[in-house]
């Protein structure tokens, strides 16, 4: 597969939309994110990317990953092993990470736009090091200082690798089922014992020591999800004796066959407890929040790379002549991005994954102000945007990133199905970005249930400010009718949703799925608006890129014309309530 | 994989809201489809289809088929050989051809309802007798008396199967480019040279004989598609020798695994003509015509099968408690059926999946009508029908059928995308139903190109008629002010077309993928206010079956609040207009 990172769309996004290599050297701590080292770091990373990381793909798929049950191992695909080592070697685990432990320091944000990289070049191969993030973000958070110390530097220079335990078989949504047990010993350890399923890296041959965070329930615990503590359990231990957590297999799924999903039995596996008894689930929500947003970003990786194969077709695939006459008299047809049908397909792909990449991005960079900004107010708001803005850029981007690539493979016909091409597989890794993490029904009723009622409702009030006061500040800004049309459903559906879904919690279920997708249709309007009248700007003040920029202002009127008037269905479709949902009977299904 | 054929369902189209056992058998050479005859063959089909042919599609995934390059035979999937012989000893491949040369001469009606069973027990397999019936048809239509006399018998009774030979590497959509030869030779038979792909069960091992149907060109052949004749060229000729026609590989695919997909190589292969010289494309049009009804069956019998085991896990799986309360207080959890978000997923499927077939069995009975009705007047209105529903009906129902799979995937979490479960079987053989016989970009420029306009608009004049009688008839029938609505939606959309798509190709062609399907929710909108009308009248009788009435009237309701309200954005959509799908130079994608 080959992959070209699209450095001048997201040096756009972060440049010219968000501005910022101005914000982030500005932060406290990120003085070095200038713009010209993060361009001489995206460049490496997209190096990277397409000459190491994206030539293993598909032999990764094809070969997928081995369990063997006599001594327990797992074998990554061929090739795994070498990029991994390269990817570390580079630096790219330790990017955003602290200083003092062996990091770079530089921020999320450029980590953000490393990930979408490397998620586009091999999303399997990008998760080994992505759950790392995640151990390392919980141990930061609430390890002894005697813990950090010890693990931090290794799993930063990926060394070794982390991985989160939650899910067990019986229970994966509902954490306050859970039945792996955390026994205290003498030395201050505990003896965990369980089975966890969906271990995404839970064991395999990239490096030599695993470090597992489970969560598990101590002898005194209370029931439900308020007696889960958090536990680090590493393979390997410090006298070099293997502990107890075993892979008892690996599941055999759909996609990412790349990654190894591991059963893990924990057979009083020693582990140190990570924060406070009984409070693991928050500790949790910590790594999953970061996790959900790059979800997101693997979504939308993987549409990009189904983006460029099928664009690649499009304009050398010769079928049919145009319907304004022969494009290419000199051949026997005409290339089928002629064809207006095609041309909805491409556009599609392309209109969504920009403007969610803006989405995303900024979401990003309000993560780098809310952790390091020096006013508690700017903290706070951007605090704000992150809370609110993680579950639409989770779900909206998994599920355009699989419909995205749906339409890359459509647009290929036959081709587009065979394993000739890459866009079979990319479809079947996009298919679970929707699922993991918290499904995307989980993000719609985290936005709905939690984040849009939040302190008041204040993070929404201050997302439609931010809308409200582009529009008033910009009226030359293109596309502002439809854009206008769009934020007042969304208002009206909040207003739907505070008056129905307070009182009765099923309607704002029965809402949320609609309501996170109107949602993100808007905001991604918003951005196109923006993206918009910043490349109108820089073609009438005389650029020379005109093709880029006009691009983007076709780009958003496509948004505009063909991709945001659903959400007049949208609309619709919450204010006629729940009942159509919950009247039938589970005998009548 | 379980499944259980949706019988009562199936009955309640037929027989309750399309009178097909009034209908039928009042057809002449229909007498004995009556409803109790209709009814054993359904009950024997089904017990079939769930209990032989259901059995082999995992395995059929897992095996797939195998080509040995050595004797260039293909073998199938363990089981496949002896289901298709089960199959066919039944009668199953001969249930609607014509008595005389050995069928049983019922109507293609009850022959779409069996295959939807075939299509949902496994859809690989059912592909093998599937393409046989437009190898069947053609001969039928365009076939010598000899001709007819030889094939027909053996194809019919299963002895042997049928292909349908079109696409070439550089060719699929645009048949004017194919570059097979046909030669004449001396004893009237032609040597036919080229290489075709994509051929579904090109070669395997079910039968001993399979029969050819080759597009190529004659040498004096005008150029374009004016220059295609249609070939019939056997795999074993009279005389026991060996035809060369050989399979030169198959296609890795990402699903229907078990079907064999075929490169042939026809090297100086034995032929005869079908039909005249150069107008073997319309031949094959008679052929793709029902093949593409039946690719919609396939959509619908692959959501059916996803819909019911996704129910099943919905009605098991233990998950949270109920946004109303616990449901389930004795267990540990409320089954994830309780929750609104999962049954939206559940009623989108169970909606889209029974509306569907209402519009799929209603065109097949069309079909029926067209072809044997006494009176022509009657016979031409049916076949309008027919010609303006066949492409709404392949692309609507493998649309759908691929999203309503995903749907019963993704509210299994993550068990949906692991081998334990077929969901994800099922997604993947139900992603090329949207591409073969015509993809459903193709479909819709078929609708808008050549139906609505046919005859001066009179088939879709009368398709509107019949929505207009209904509402006049029926002013108490359920949702009327939605099914209303979208009618209107649908025929501003149509007077849009009218105005901008005749004098601008790309104007039409721009409209075509969100005007079918504007047109498929309406016309499926319309089935679902008549199956409530239907069910409501039963109810308000006393009928004893309240749970299954009282379902359809549930899912009608559904039907129209949540799926119908897509039309706005749809019409909003098409009259958007071309622009921004035809603006964006090829060099700024």
């Amino acid at each position: 597969m080959s992959y070209q990172a699209p450095l001048r769309d997201m040096q756009f996004v972060l440049y010219e939309l968000l501005k910022g290599d101005e914000i982030l050297p500005a932060l406290p701590g990120y003085e070095d994110a200038t713009r010209d080292i993060m361009d001489a770091m995206l460049t490496e990373g997209a190096k990277l990317a397409q000459n190491v990381i994206a030539p293993t793909n598909t032999n990764g798929d094809r070969q997928g990953c081995h369990y063997d049950p006599e001594s327990k191992n797992v074998t990554t695909p061929d090739g795994f092993k070498e990029a991994y080592k390269q990817f570390a070697e580079a630096g790219w685990t330790a990017l955003s990470a602290p200083v003092e432990y062996g990091g770079q320091g530089m921020p999320h944000t450029l980590n953000t736009l490393a990930e979408e990289m490397m998620c586009s070049a091999n999303l399997s191969l990008g998760m080994y090091p992505g759950l790392t993030h995640g151990a390392v973000n919980a141990l930061i958070g609430y390890g002894t200082n005697e813990q950090k110390d010890y693990f931090l530097p290794r799993l930063i220079s990926g060394e070794w690798t982390g991985t989160m335990c939650l899910t067990e078989p019986h229970c994966g949504t509902d954490l306050g089922l859970i039945r792996t047990k955390a026994e205290p010993q003498a030395d201050g350890s505990y003896a965990i014992s369980g089975t966890k399923i969906w271990i995404t890296g839970g064991e395999h041959d990239l490096v030599d020591n695993i470090i597992h965070l489970v969560l598990a329930k101590l002898p005194d615990a209370p029931g439900g999800s308020k007696g889960i503590s958090l536990f680090l359990v590493p393979k390997v231990l410090e006298d070099g004796s293997r502990n107890p957590a075993f892979c008892g297999g690996l599941e055999h799924k759909m996609g990412i066959k790349g990654s190894a999903t591991c059963v893990m039995n924990f057979e009083e596996a020693k582990g140190w407890l990570i924060g406070e008894p009984h409070k693991g689930l928050q500790a949790m929500f910590v790594m999953m929040n970061s996790a959900r947003l790059m979800v997101g970003l693997q979504g939308l990786g993987v549409a990009e790379a189904a983006y460029q194969v099928s664009l690649g077709f499009a304009k050398d695939r010769l079928q049919s002549r145009s319907l304004a006459g022969p494009q290419a008299p000199d051949k026997p047809a005409d290339p089928i991005i002629v064809h207006p049908d095609v041309r909805r397909m491409l556009l599609r792909q392309k209109a969504t994954i920009e403007g969610s990449r803006a989405l995303a991005y900024f979401t990003a960079l309000n993560l780098d102000i809310a952790h390091t900004a020096e006013d508690p107010a700017e903290r706070e708001h951007a605090d704000d945007m992150v809370q609110l803005l993680t579950p639409v850029v989770k779900a909206f981007l998994t599920d355009e990133g699989f419909f995205c690539a749906n339409d890359g493979l459509q647009l290929m016909g036959g081709s587009g199905f065979t394993q000739d091409w890459p866009l079979e597989q990319l479809v079947r890794d996009a298919r679970i970005t929707r699922i993991y993490e918290g499904t995307n029904g989980i993000q719609a009723l985290d936005l709905v249930g939690r984040k849009i009622g939040m302190n008041g409702g204040r993070a929404l009030k201050r997302f439609f400010a931010m809308l409200d006061g582009f529009i008033n500040d910009n009226p030359q800004a293109p596309n502002l009718p439809q854009l206008k049309a769009a934020i007042a459903r969304l208002q009206k559906a909040t207003m739907w949703l505070m008056q129905n879904g307070m009182s009765d919690r099923e309607q704002a279920g029965s809402a949320a799925t609609p309501y996170l997708r109107l949602f993100a249709l808007t905001a991604v309007g918003y951005f196109w608006s923006r993206m918009a009248l910043t490349a109108q700007q820089q073609l009438d003040a005389g650029s020379s890129e005109t093709d880029f920029y006009q691009a983007k202002v076709h780009s958003a009127r496509f948004y505009m014309d063909k991709l945001l008037p659903q959400t007049e269905a949208l609309l619709t479709e919450i204010e006629a309530g729940k009942d159509s949902l919950m009247e039938m009977a589970v005998g009548q299904f």
